[in-house]
């Protein structure tokens, strides 16, 4: 079948359904970024393959939205002949749908791919304008993708104390206690991050996370009902503590809970509003709250920081070797895109503890590094000619920590102005580095920080500045986030975020320089009152010195700069090659 | 009656309404801060007479809450035998319930009292509980407080163009285009200050504020259903397109319009529930939107800043007047707090166009500065003795604006460290009035610009730094603010803000520094590609130079402030006697 042939079998099967269109966001049930292959429906259906995404099916139009990110990969992927392409910040799908539905009409849903706030925004609007949203029973899609790929299985792995830091039993325990403060009797756990987290456990059913796909019930006293496929757990000790169950006694097990009378404890945010709704209409009582898992994920304890200082020196290794390779060899060799990704692969995989990159590296060339979220491929690949810039985003997944770096690189005489944006974005990045804050500060009220000194100069990036990140997990992690509006998560000692603020000029060049930050205490001055936090930056990569307009930096600016370097120095340079170090010394200089 | 007997007939009203308990916050039917004497509810049944608070009350037990600024006047006016204390940021007062109630209670509430966000979350928390939430017919209190003060009937006056820069007939055929938008029929207005700015009218119904209390309805033709006493519009021609109906035809009209099947907007953050209940028990649909009128209010039109320069410039001579008295004669001669607030308000009166304060003055010396929301009374007036500070937070009500500044004035020698933190204030205070900012930045974005500078020292301060403020009309007014968390709004071109940071140290002092800001466009520099924003500052008053560490502030904090203090001394100089130009000329020296 091809895509015109895929969107008509979803239209007659949604017309036997009895429904008159469909939405979908592209998720899967586990609430996930990344998706396993058979789960990437809105790609099979579309050919629309950027990492968030609503599709809007009607009788006769459809839609794809997808945010500032996906603008011009919407274009490229979709038959504008089959799908009208949005923005779906200006044009919510709910506003799109709201005005193309015709009175009466019945859209329906898979709510196992749908949170609760995002149903109700929909219902609402659709209200308003004379429709109904309706559940479907099972996901029209599944129904005609008879080629769809089986569900990964792929061997799940403990993640031992020595880079968790804390056993299972401990967390399970603890999350128990935290669970019956709440109220409830059990929690609903979704997302195979927390399952990992929770049971000491990494899997590798998703690319780029080291997840095991299932779902879990937590009790208050500790107990866990693991749902997955078995034959992924051969021979892995769970404990006595764990029960493990197949991937589809999931349901039923909501229904047996439920019959129960029992409370169950969902998270709106994380989990999908149809396993709260199943567990509902078998009788149980769902309490809408705070699942305790992610704030304890994101607040690493001493040993899993000490991974990611341990992790980081080390990808700073790779990376500087890359770096060196780049400038000195490959770019006067005339490399490319996906060259220099390859390599840069290579050389992290010398590392006795990395299990793979933590997401697919960002490796553009000009143009190409305008787009914030741009995919390498063999289309857009380009030739790293000199005169422009060079863009690298990317990380490893190691045992003992997970790294994500973007460094912007100079290739020959770049133009002033193009300097004159990385000095800006280099100074909104150390701004927020070095910033000092009291207890109960979230990252909204840090982002500011980050992009003061663009602002001045009348530019902006619009991505957040900041996103959490996993020890060894997910590179993008909640719930702290650094970024203007909701993320008002406080944040906490043990935090890992990013600071990444960009600049980007479509059809000429993009800047993006990103550290890793731990969240820890900090000293009070003498006579202050406040308990403070403040960053340490994890991160040990030079920052291109040739694209620096050093006029530009204050004094305090230049002396981070140069403390910067000399760390990076001193701990990066005892692992890397004769060659590589007199590249780092020349790097790491004083500006 | 007495408290104790208030309390007591209280509860016998409650048990004879069939309810356990009574839930009532500070405020009265038009969701007002400042109240006229007859919905001085809590203050007649506790004594507590803070701007913001909630009275809880059980059969056995009530308490009286208020934020963090209150915690001390909880403290003084509340007798402990009949009310608990709490600070309801730390305690909320769902929470305090859910605690102390029995299995099964009815909790009652006057649903006029209360906003519809305010009720859901209150009636979450009691179901948890095991409670139930009871909506009253009338307030208990209404029934047994029988010397109520009658409603106020002050004269209402019409606000010519000449002050307000558009007629009222362009303001509601404005707004009713905004209310067809949202798809509804009518708009509900409870607030008064949306009345006054709507019908370019003032009233004199509540202290402080020129407001006339009633309610309207406006059509998406512009047409205004005004309720009010009539007896306050003599002689005032508010044209074809108002109708005036009596204050208490307020709510049978809302049976008539919902038995009409009409939609009602009505904005949760503004109107009472109680209000949109009726009309929906009475047949109608209530839209649950945006009022477009706080918007528009906040946005003023050049007219209005121009008239808010020119009351800024006048204010500031009778504050320079006034700082000129204090320090040369006042202080030396031993003035207290009170005597300096009279003194105060008779120079602001002797402009031809001050129509009275803007809010009860703060007039505060060294610990009574330390409540950031002090009041002068006999019982703790304090003469203004050297060696510590003088804290005064005050403003007027001009026909042509709205002001409202802080200046803390150190008397005598100053401890070293005093002088440091009025410095860290003052350099967030300048932080955030050289603010330039993209289009499209909320309050809350800025917010961490005024703190940053305290952070680093470890300190902060428990209040927002700046809030609307009102063209003649309330010197709290909404939607935008500068805090940290949910003041979303976006800045926009005339919104008129306090800067008002501050440092507190209980029992020692207190420092506040507040100027109002008006947003404006700002130039793109050369190259930039956002449109920006930045701040134009309307007070004109000079900050205490005796106080300021000089060499802490940074080459462009010295300049922002020289370049401040000559303008105040070009736009002031020329109004104030020879005497107070000798002082002025003197404070406005460069530093």
């Amino acid at each position: 079948m091809n895509i015109a042939e895929r969107l008509a079998a979803l239209r007659a099967e949604l017309a036997k359904m009895e429904v008159d269109g469909f939405w979908m966001p592209r998720t899967d049930e586990h609430g996930s970024e990344y998706l396993p292959p058979h789960a990437e429906r809105v790609a099979w259906l579309t050919g629309f393959t950027g990492s968030a995404g609503v599709v809007l099916v009607l009788p006769d139009m459809a839609a794809v939205m997808s945010d500032g990110r996906y603008t011009v990969q919407l274009e490229r992927e979709l038959d504008p002949a089959l799908f009208q392409r949005a923005n779906s910040t200006l044009t919510p799908p709910s506003a799109w749908l709201a005005e193309h539905v015709r009175q009466g009409a019945r859209i329906g849903y898979d709510p196992r791919l749908v949170r609760k706030p995002e149903r109700e925004a929909m219902a609402k609007k659709l209200t308003a304008a004379g429709a109904t949203l309706v559940a479907l029973d099972r996901n029209p899609i599944d129904l005609i993708w008879h080629d769809r790929p089986a569900r990964p299985a792929e061997p799940v792995h403990s993640h031992p104390k020595e880079y968790a830091g804390e056993e299972a039993a401990a967390k399970t325990e603890r999350m128990g206690v935290a669970l019956a403060k709440a109220g409830a009797d059990q929690l609903l756990i979704t997302a195979p991050e927390s399952i990992a987290w929770l049971l000491n456990v990494r899997g590798a059913d998703v690319p780029f996370n080291p997840l095991p796909l299932g779902f879990a019930l937590l009790g208050t006293d500790g107990h866990v009902r693991l749902f997955t496929d078995r034959t992924k757990l051969a021979g892995l000790d769970l404990g006595n503590r764990v029960t493990v169950e197949d991937y589809e006694a999931f349901e039923p097990a909501l229904d047996e809970l439920g019959g129960r009378r029992l409370r169950l404890l969902v998270d709106p945010a994380y989990s999908a509003v149809g396993f709260a709704d199943r567990f509902a209409r078998a009788g149980g009582t769902v309490i809408d709250g705070e699942d305790p898992i992610p704030l304890a994920r994101a607040m690493k304890n001493h040993v899993e920081v000490a991974g990611a200082y341990a992790a980081q020196r080390r990808d700073g290794a790779a990376m500087s070797h890359f770096l060196c390779w780049l400038t000195e060899e490959a770019v006067p060799a005339g490399t490319d895109e996906i060259e220099a990704a390859t390599k840069l692969a290579s050389l992290r995989a010398e590392d006795a503890l990395f299990r793979g990159l933590s997401f697919d590296s960002i490796s553009a060339h000009g143009p190409n590094a305008a787009q914030p979220h741009y995919r390498t491929s063999i289309d857009t690949n380009r030739r790293l000619e000199t005169g422009s810039v060079y863009l690298i985003d990317s990380g490893g997944q190691y045992l003992d920590g997970t790294t994500d770096i973007t460094r912007t690189i100079g290739l020959g005489q770049v133009p002033a102005y193009v300097r004159v944006q990385f000095t800006l974005v280099l100074q909104g990045m150390i701004a927020l580095s070095q910033a000092v804050f009291p207890e109960g500060t979230s990252g909204a009220q840090l982002d500011t920080l980050a992009r003061a000194p663009l602002w001045r100069q009348g530019f902006d990036f619009d991505h957040g500045t900041g996103h959490g990140v996993g020890s060894y997990l997910c590179v993008h992690e909640g719930p702290a986030r650094i970024a203007k509006g909701q993320s008002l998560v406080k944040l906490q000692p043990g935090m890992i975020l990013s600071n990444e603020p960009g600049q980007y000029v479509p059809g000429s060049h993009g800047i993006r320089t990103e550290n890793l930050l731990v969240v820890q205490e900090a000293p009070t001055p003498p006579g202050g009152e406040r308990k403070l936090l403040r960053f340490g930056t994890l991160t040990l990569v030079p920052i291109d010195r040739t694209m620096i307009v050093a006029a530009m930096l204050s004094a305090d600016e230049r002396a981070w700069l140069d403390a910067y370097h000399a760390r990076v120095l001193a701990e990066v340079g005892p692992l890397v090659d004769e060659r590589t170090l007199a590249w780092l010394q020349r790097a790491c200089a004083p500006i």
